[in-house]
């Protein structure tokens, strides 16, 4: 890296958005020697984080996350606001392309002076996807961003990762077929904070209607994830920026009620705890990772485990003890 | 422990219960030297494992559970069956006592010849409950059991401990104040294979309908757990032994089907590739437990992170560092 930590942490601090993509890259990476002036950058830019609204943004493919996401920034920017957007792609380690594509699909955002634009790299032993996103986090609030908005496109455990690391959960639905609820995947509807029904114009309007009467039955068989928050379900175009008032109005109303109950630094606080708990299993898999023989160790007694003719917990001892002798 | 390893194998073989019972002591214990000998005589016994039909039951206190299992157990020894049931208790390593009253309030099951019933102690570092159970289970299979009942007291965790070391997964509902649907804890709906409406007599008939009316609703809004199984919603009494055959059969059927679509067998796998995961933590945890001085680090370094003033990941490393440096 050919910049010291106090040229990144000044860089960050003054807005330079070329420093912060630098410092991102560098909590990204997995080399040794950059992790640790990964940590050491973090260290001294966590007094200046906490600041922002992280919002959590989810959809199938085709919902329109996107423009959404282009079209909220550039309100929230009117309104004199930084937004800062970070996206999961767990393809993106072996397809860059679809990164650039999101990329410049959100242009118009990405002229502003007041956006940060950057896609997340997924990564991660055993499927661990994106795991310096609130790392990343960490830097754009420091810098000044407002509103930090994290797309995921929904692969695998993703949600529940943004969500573990977000203040509100947005979920993006499309007018479907009838049977609204078919497609939403398993969890989803009881992570929700806001539900905002997408391309929605005069042609459809009665159809986004059941919809969302369909999609608030739903809610109302779900225990409330925030006490005193009715999930709302709002419905506009983020194309033609219809509605995205409303969200933009919605979710500061829920950041004001979880401030004035104390839930949003309580709940701010059991994340951090999570993702400290998240990187001693991630520290501890990279140990266990450092040596080939280790790794294919741990997958076979694995596999052996699967095979239901050993006992799990045998095989996992063999591993646990093969591997602290090893370190 | 007093028994060799190939006597306690014997024994559970012939369905020794007594021995049975001490095999299950020796899988629970915490100390090393019982532990080794545990290891040594489960992979004897995995290749007696597998044949049983494994049932979770959960429900809230006074959905009357006990009185479900005993006579559900009754019922399936009238067909034929041998029945082992082991209770979840989180409670249990405080309070003895309450494992003691579940057991004796189960005494006409437990006079049975073909029935055995343990309690489970709950234990593991850092809020794990019952990870032996899955090895209890085994010695039981090993010992001829057909069906095997676990119950949960659905405190914290619990039901998706058990949901994942079962293959099937009950629920008992008792009919509430008008709203249903009011106190059913988060994400059960979507763990259940089968809901059983309990005490209900001619006096309550309309209400139970109406209950049973607002389950399948509450159902068809939750994306299907197994392909083709539409949940059912039964209903009686369990005292009065009315509508537990028809709970027998619809269980039946639904391993039936899970092993025409090859799913048990599958589901099976993929549980006995969590428990090794879970083991893995856990002994890599214990390792972490064997100084005191770890566990305080491992601790304060959380406390730090939930601060929110210092990097989780930092703190996650410079903990792991500790443990691998004394390892």
């Amino acid at each position: 890296m050919k910049f010291s930590t106090q040229e990144l942490m000044e860089g960050i601090r003054s807005g330079n958005k070329r420093l912060i993509a630098k410092a991102i890259t560098l909590v990204e990476s997995k080399k040794e020697e950059h992790r640790r002036q990964a940590e050491e950058l973090l260290k001294e830019l966590m007094h200046f984080t906490g600041n922002s609204v992280r919002v959590g943004v989810t959809g199938v493919p085709g919902a329109g996350k996107s423009t959404f996401i282009e079209n909220f920034g550039r309100l929230a920017i009117a309104n004199g606001k930084k937004v800062a957007v970070l996206a999961i792609d767990p393809s993106s380690a072996i397809n860059k392309g679809s990164i650039l594509g999101d990329k410049t699909r959100m242009e118009e955002l990405a002229k502003e002076e007041n956006a940060f634009i950057r896609p997340s790299p997924s990564s991660g032993f055993l499927g661990g996807v994106a795991n310096t996103t609130f790392e990343t986090m960490m830097i754009c609030e420091a810098a000044g961003y407002d509103y930090i908005l994290i797309e995921t496109v929904g692969v695998g455990q993703s949600e529940v990762l943004v969500a573990d690391i977000t203040d509100v959960f947005l979920f993006l639905k499309i007018i479907g077929g009838g049977d609204e609820l078919q497609g939403i995947k398993r969890g989803i509807m009881e992570m929700v904070d806001l539900i905002f029904i997408n391309k929605v114009d005069k042609d459809n309007l009665q159809k986004a209607k059941n919809t969302r009467l369909e999609l608030k039955r739903a809610l109302d068989f779900i225990p409330p994830k925030e006490k005193g928050w009715k999930v709302p379900v709002l419905f506009g175009s983020a194309l033609s920026n219809e509605g995205l008032d409303e969200v933009f109005q919605k979710i500061n109303e829920f950041i004001s009620l979880k401030k004035k109950t104390h839930r949003f630094e309580e709940v701010r606080k059991q994340q951090a705890e999570k993702r400290y708990e998240y990187w001693v299993q991630e520290y501890i898999l990279s140990a266990m990772k450092k040596s080939n023989s280790l790794e294919e160790a741990y997958l076979q007694h694995k596999k052996n485990a699967s095979a239901l003719v050993f006992n799990p917990s045998t095989e996992a001892k063999l591993f646990v003890e093969k591997f602290l002798s090893e370190n």
